[in-house]
């Protein structure tokens, strides 16, 4: 399916023994919208060590903002300093004792992957707006060439949560000879009507922001205000009313006062969710490039997972893979009755599929939170 | 407990029978959070007739960008004309045969009351950011001499919804003497964190304008991107994803394509749900203040029923009206449990309390388009 590919020859790195971090480097990668991109670099992170056989790598793919680092050896509990660290590890859901563990960063991604912030090779200047539209298809199938680069023959598992929920229920799609089990968590087949709006909402912040200029800007230099309101907004689709209320209910601002991303005044005080909410926004923007932004959310968006087959089903039913899919009862941006539906569909044509619902106040975000349940979870896998 | 208020005579313009608009003034307003604002400019209309004894008048209080507009005699059956046309006129809930109504534009609007595009008689331009932070309760006390102004006595009833709901709960605490029923829909005791965090993106994303300028523009030349920007969002809040999923789903845009905010190019194409949400901030550019939107949302997230008393309880127990609360059972701005258990805290104090909850998929909006089961559920007042 992806045709004339050329490799080159990627860099690995090892840091310690069964960790290593690299990049792998493809000439050029056809799109799923028309078009051809290239180089198409990967930054990615593997754990463990292959087999001689290459069949028991796992592939883990991350959530819209997240990056390679699913997993910290030396750190390996605090999931602040690696997104996935407490499930990954000796002994752990995610065995890396006897798994080859892999995480790339997404392509059209802003932490060592091709996105739009690389310099296109034809003007010698970043991509800027000039990227190309990239799908989910597209993230996968670089991924596909990274672990055939990596010589695996088999992926034990892919394992991903919200738009990296996507892609492993893409590979399932894609790749069915390849994929043994799939865990898709926190997605559904498309995005709702609603979660396009919030993006879009999102996206428009980003735009109106004089920094953005069209998608030209020095690094370090781009659209702070608009990056830190798309954030703003997208932590709370990524929480739940109850779980807000817990936290922050309508306490005023506990923490020390971080400024808005406009800078203004506050209007008769400020709330505590208010500040926690600036305190996301600001991070996001140090460590985020806002043009990825733009079309790592987009990809979530256009996914379809029955885009180029004659069916929802006619895609649904290549899934050869054991597949458990994870709802989370509080999720508001992929609803779990979403992910039951697809669920029980795939269970429909014959697939062997798994339904599990994490009953969490967090909302979204439960799959990056609630590490006792995941854990019982990814095992029924 | 509002002292020190000179009337000033007001202008009251016969449309046709029965129907009336007028301008009434207020020297000036104490206000909850400090200071006085004056000359208050309240612009109000009214149907049906006050009796002698000005005991059967009706208050309609509006929503955020709402006005007084409640009712069209004229044509008496669009919602488009008057935001709750089917509910008000000659038998039908709010009787207009029966019952003197009344709705006036809420203190800080920008449909003919005194908000924040008015003119400032000490500097002699309009307030912008200088309109000091008023308060539901300001909004009521308002009204309060309004309603006296005209002669009214007691309130057979005041009915609200959103944010004119947090106000006819403030009716029932501030004045229990003078309201004998009223109906509190779609709005609890406070704003939830989460209601607080989407009113305050959409504050930012219009103070993120440059064309806001701290508050300072012409009229007619505000932050439309901005504004534009929060519209979008607040339209979410006020539907479900389940009546956005069975509206648009992920149709491509079917109607006339509209400008974005940003204007600038669709990433991918256009879904139907994002160019109606540019639809629906273009709309509100036309006929809405931005500066009003920012201090009539942050007075919905300021709201807090016990503020100025010793406790919840102490407030809810001064209530001396029937009351009718109205939850939507798909609303997540107003979740129908917290207004479930406000009418069971007001009946536990020994209030004359009743809760409905309507279903319907149209979320926090069901209470501007369930016009049957609206109906159904103010005749149990």
């Amino acid at each position: 399916m992806v045709a004339q590919i050329n490799y080159t020859k990627g860099f690995l790195t090892p840091i310690r023994e069964g960790q290593s971090t690299g990049t792998y480097t493809l000439d050029r990668l056809p799109l799923q919208r028309g078009g051809l991109l290239g180089p198409v670099t990967l930054a990615y992170e593997t754990w463990g060590t292959l087999n001689a056989l290459g069949t028991n790598a796992i592939l883990v793919t991350h959530a819209l903002t997240g990056d390679a680092h699913a997993h910290d050896s030396e750190h390996p509990d605090d999931a602040k300093i690696a997104w996935w660290n407490p499930l990954i590890g000796p002994g752990r859901p995610i065995d890396t004792d006897r798994y080859f563990v892999i995480c790339s960063n997404v392509l059209g991604g802003c932490s060592g992957s091709t996105g739009p912030a690389s310099v296109d090779p034809r003007t010698e200047h970043p991509y800027g707006m000039r990227f190309p539209i990239i799908t989910i298809h597209d993230m996968v199938r670089a991924q596909h060439t990274l672990v055939e680069h990596l010589e695996v023959r088999q992926l034990a598992a892919v394992y991903g949560g919200s738009i990296g929920g996507q892609q492993a229920l893409a590979w399932a799609v894609l790749y069915p000879e390849m994929v043994q089990r799939v865990a898709v968590i926190a997605a559904s087949g498309s995005l709702t009507a609603q979660g396009i709006a919030f993006n879009e909402v999102a996206r428009q912040a980003i735009m109106a922001d004089p920094q953005w200029n069209c998608g030209d800007y020095a690094p370090g230099r781009g659209p702070a205000t608009g990056l830190s309101i798309a954030r703003m907004l997208a932590m709370i689709t990524y929480q739940s009313e109850e779980s807000m209320e817990q936290r922050f209910g309508r306490h005023a601002a506990r923490r020390e006062e971080v400024v808005s991303p406009t800078a203004h005044p506050d209007l008769g005080g400020r709330f505590d969710v208010e500040n926690y909410l600036y305190h996301q926004g600001e991070s996001l923007v140090q460590r985020f490039d806002a043009n990825s932004y733009l079309y790592l959310s987009r990809a979530m968006d256009l996914f379809d997972i029955s885009e180029g087959f004659s069916s929802l089903d006619a895609a649904l039913a290549r899934i050869r893979s054991k597949a458990l899919f994870i709802g989370i009862n509080s999720d508001f941006l992929f609803p779990a009755r979403h992910v039951r539906t697809l669920a029980e569909r795939v269970r429909q044509l014959g697939g062997n599929a798994t339904y599990i619902e994490l009953a969490s106040p967090h909302g979204h975000d439960a799959f990056l939170k609630e590490w006792a349940q995941m854990t019982v979870a990814l095992q029924q896998l």
